[in-house]
C-alpha cells in the first residue's frame, strides 16, 4: 500500500495554544488526517492532559507530552504556530527524522532563517507569514496584475480588521504591497504612502497606498486596488475565522508528503511560482 | 393656469465654467425646465456667446449676459456654483426680485453666511455643501444610524476619488463624519482618527475613523461603517459623473419654487429634517 | 433599588437547540444578564443536565426543565427561537405572569398571529423575524430610502449565504423588498423581478429586482442597491456569525423590561418607529 | 529612425459611430498615436465631412471617406468596433496591405471567424471579446484561481449594468464563467446555474452561478466570487466609461507593431498566455 493511500499522521507543537487547539480541531474535522501527536514545552500544565479535552472536542486517547522526538517517530510530519525559538528546536528534530515541517511561526530573525534553510537539507518544510490559501492566492495575483498594468493603474492596497488589532497596516497588507511592488520591479520602502492625511498634493504615479480600518469583530479583509484610467480591477479576500490558517497548513503538510527535503513556501505548494 | 403646472425658468450663473456649462445640459435634459438666462461676470469672454454653444449643445438662443437683474425678471429662480463674492452679489438680486436661489458655491465665512441667511428674508434660498441627491441622503442616514447604535458598533469613513484631488479626507467624508458625531452627540474635533499607521494600540471606543484611497479617474465614492458585535452596517455612495451636483440642484430649484422664503438644506429638500 | 439597576434575570426555552444554546452564551457573556432557567420541551433527553455544560460552557448549576411557569417565576422575561406551537403554550404562560416575552420563532399563521397579539395584552411581547440590530436598522433605511428618492432609481436586493441554505431569495432579502416597496406604496408582488436570465428587456421603472448569490461557508450578507443617474446608494449588512441573532434578543429583552404589555417589534426596539 | 520611435499611424472604421468618435477621441488624447484617416461605408452622410468635429473635438483636417485601401496606404493599422459583414471587407484590405488590424466587433459566424483566420496569414489581427484591458486581465486571473483552488471553493459571477440592458447575463460575465470552467475542467454548459429562485435544494459542488443586476446608468461592474471554507477571494473589476475599450484597442495596436502576421487575442497582448 501506498503512503499516498493511507492516511496522514501529524504531530502539532503548541498544543495547549490558541492555533494548537484550532489545528486539532482542523484534524479532527478533515478527511485524511489522523492526530498522532500533541507536544507542549517541558513544564506545561498541559503535559499529560488529553488533546482532545484540551479542545474542546472530547476525549480523543492522545496525551500531550514534551517528547518530540518519539511522537514524531510514528507520524509523517509535525505542524506548528508557536514562537522562533521554539522553531529551531522543532526544525532540528523534524531534520534527524526527515519529516515534514510545516512552520506558521512568524518573528524569526536573519540568523534562525538561516538555522531552518539547513535544516531544510533533509526536512520538507514550509514555511509561510500566512497560511491561508486565499491569502496566498491574492498575494501572487497582485504581483502579477502589477507586472501586466502600467503605472498609469495607481495600486492601493486596504485592510480591515478588528478593534483590537494594535498596529497598521497589517502584516499581510504590506505582504500585499512588496508583492505589487516586486511586480512593477520597484523598491516598496521608497514608494509606499501611508496615512494620507491633509494636504497631501496630486498622488505620485507609481506610489503604492496603504489604508487601514479598524472595527468591530472583523477577522481580516484585504484588497489591492489598481485604479486606472476610467476603469478599476479590485483582488479581495475576506476571511470568516481563524480555521483558515489551521486548513492552509494541513492543505501544505499533505503537499509537502511527497516532496523531497527542501524549504517551500504556500506559493510552491498553490503552484504560483510561475505567476 | 396655476405656476406648478408649468415650466421652472431658471438662471444659469457662471454660465461659462466647468459646472455652469453642466447645469447648461441638465436644464436641457431634464422635462419640466426653460434655460431663461446665461449669467457670466462683467468682462468675461463668454459674454454675448450662445449659451447653448458654450456648451457644447448647439445654438439655443440664450446669449450670455452680465445682466443678472433683467435675466432674473423673466425667470423662477437662479442656480450658481461660482465664487464666495459672487454668491453675496446675485443674493442681492434675487433677494430683491424675492426668486429661488440655489447656491452649490463653498467656502463661504461667517459674515458671508450671515449676508446669505438676510437675504434668504426674502429670497428662497437652498445651499449645500454637496447638491447630491445620494450624497445628502448618506448624510442622514449616517446620522440616524449613529444615534441609533451604541458606541459598540465602531464607525469607519472611507472615501476613494481620482489621482488629482489634493487633500484628504474629502470634503463630503468630513460631512459624514460630522453627522456620525451629531448622531452620537459628541464632537468629531476630539473623536477624529486619521492616518492610522504604526503601533497604535487598540482602537478606541467611540473614535471616528477616516481613511482615503487615490486612484485613477474615480469620480467619488464615500462609505460610512458601522462595524459592531459580529456584524456591519455599510452605507455607500457612488457617483459617476459631476451631473449628479446639477441633477440635484435642478431637484432643490423645483422644491423650492412654491416655498416661502427661507434659508433651506438639501435636507429639506429631501424631508430628511425628522431623520 | 429599582430593577432597572439590578441584572435581568432570563429564561432560555428551547434550550437544547442551536439557537437556545447560542443564547446561554450570550446571557453569560452580557453584563446585566442572568439565566434564571433553561427550558425544553416535556420528554426531551436534556431534562435534568446541566444548562452551561449543554452549552459547552461548564456547568452553571442551572438544570434544564419542563416547567416553564416556575422557571417563570423566578424571572424578569423569557427568550425563545422554538416553533410556533411552542411559542403559543409560553405565551399563555408569559401572558398569566405578566412577563417580557421575546419571540424569534419564525412561520406563525394569521392565527397563531392572533393568539400572541392576545397574549400581548398582559405580556411584553418583542416579535421580528430577524433579530439581529443591523438586519432591522437595514430594513427601516431602505424603506426611508425608497420613500426619499423617486423611481428613477432602481432598486436591486442582493444576497450572499453559503451553500446548504436551500432556498432563494432569503427570508430578510424578502423582508428588504417590502420595505422598499412599502417605502414607495407598490405592492411588491407586482414589481418584483427574481432570476434574470435570457432576453429581459430593459428594465421596467418601478420593478424591484433580486438576485441570490450561494457559496462556503456565508454567513449573512444583503444589500440595498438603489441606482440612479449617475449615482448609486447602497446600504448592506454583514453577519459574522448567529450571535447577533441572540444578542439582538437580549437588546430587545432589556428595552421591553419596563414597557407596559403589548406587541412590539424591533423597530420599537430600535427606535425607528418614525423613520 | 526605427518605426518603434515613431508614432502609430491608425485609421478608424465606423468613423461616425459612437465607438468610431470614442475611438477619434482617444486617439487624439493618447502620446504616441496620429489619426491617419477616418472611413465610414459608401453612402453614409458622414463622408467629407470632418472627422474631429464629427467626434465633437474641432475639426483635425481628416475627412470621413469611404475608401479605405487608400487611407491604409498611409497608416500602420486599423481599428474597428462596427458589424461582422464590415470586418470581414476590411479584413480583406488589411491583408492586402499586411498591416495591423484590431477587432471589436463581435458576433461574427463560424465561417466569418474562417475568413478572419485566413486573413491573418498576412494582417497582424487583435480580436477580443472585451477591449478592456481590466475585464482581459480578470478572465486570465479567473481562470487560474479556478484551477489553483478546488471545488470547495463555490464560484458565483455577478455583474451590474444599466437599466437600459435587454439581455443577461453580460457577455463578459458568460466570458468569466468560460474562464472558470476551463481553470477547472468542466464545461460550463453543464454547470451553470442562472437566476436562482425558489427551493433550490442546497448548492451542487462545481456549480458556477451567475446573478445579473441592472439599475441605473452603471457602465459595467463584474466579480467573479470563490467562496470556500471560511473565506473569499473576490475578483472584480468597475468600467467607468466606454473609452476604456478605445484605450485598450490603441493599446493592442501598439502591441501588434512589430508583431508578425497572425491572429491574436488580448491575453497575447498582455501577456496573459500562460497564466
Amino acid at each position: 500500500m501506498s503512503a499516498a493511500n493511507s492516511e496522514m499522521r501529524v504531530v502539532i507543537a503548541g498544543a495547549a495554544g490558541r492555533m494548537g487547539r484550532t489545528l486539532i480541531h482542523a484534524v479532527a474535522a478533515t478527511k485524511g488526517f489522523v492526530l498522532a501527536g500533541a507536544v507542549e514545552a517541558r513544564g506545561s500544565t498541559a503535559i499529560g492532559r488529553d488533546a482532545g479535552e484540551l479542545a474542546g472536542l472530547g476525549a480523543n486517547g492522545v496525551k500531550v507530552t514534551s517528547d518530540v522526538a518519539t511522537a514524531l517517530s510514528a507520524a509523517d510530519g509535525l505542524i506548528e504556530f508557536t514562537i522562533p525559538a521554539a522553531t529551531l528546536a522543532l526544525a532540528e528534530l523534524t531534520a534527524a527524522a526527515g519529516k515534514v515541517h510545516i512552520i506558521g511561526t512568524t518573528g524569526h530573525s536573519a540568523e534562525e532563517e538561516a538555522v531552518i534553510a539547513t535544516a531544510a537539507n533533509r526536512a520538507t518544510i514550509v514555511k509561510s507569514g500566512n497560511m491561508s490559501l486565499g491569502v496566498n492566492l491574492l498575494v501572487a495575483l497582485t504581483k502579477r496584475v502589477a507586472k501586466t498594468l502600467g503605472d498609469d493603474y495607481d495600486i492601493e492596497i486596504v485592510e480591515m480588521h478588528h478593534n483590537k488589532k494594535i498596529d497598521a497596516p497589517s502584516g499581510t497588507a504590506l505582504m500585499l504591497g512588496r508583492a505589487a511592488a516586486a511586480g512593477r520591479g520597484i523598491d516598496l520602502a521608497q514608494r509606499s504612502v501611508r496615512g494620507r492625511d491633509g494636504v497631501t498634493g496630486p498622488r505620485c504615479q507609481g506610489d503604492i497606498g496603504f489604508a487601514s480600518l479598524r472595527g468591530g469583530t472583523v477577522v481580516g479583509e484585504h484588497s489591492a486596488i489598481f485604479a486606472g484610467p476610467a476603469e478599476r480591477v479590485e483582488l479581495t479576500h475576506r476571511a470568516e475565522d481563524r480555521m483558515i490558517f489551521a486548513r492552509g497548513a494541513l492543505h501544505a503538510a499533505l503537499w509537502a508528503r511527497d516532496k523531497r527535503p527542501g524549504l517551500y513556501s504556500m506559493a510552491d505548494v498553490l503552484g504560483l511560482r510561475d505567476i
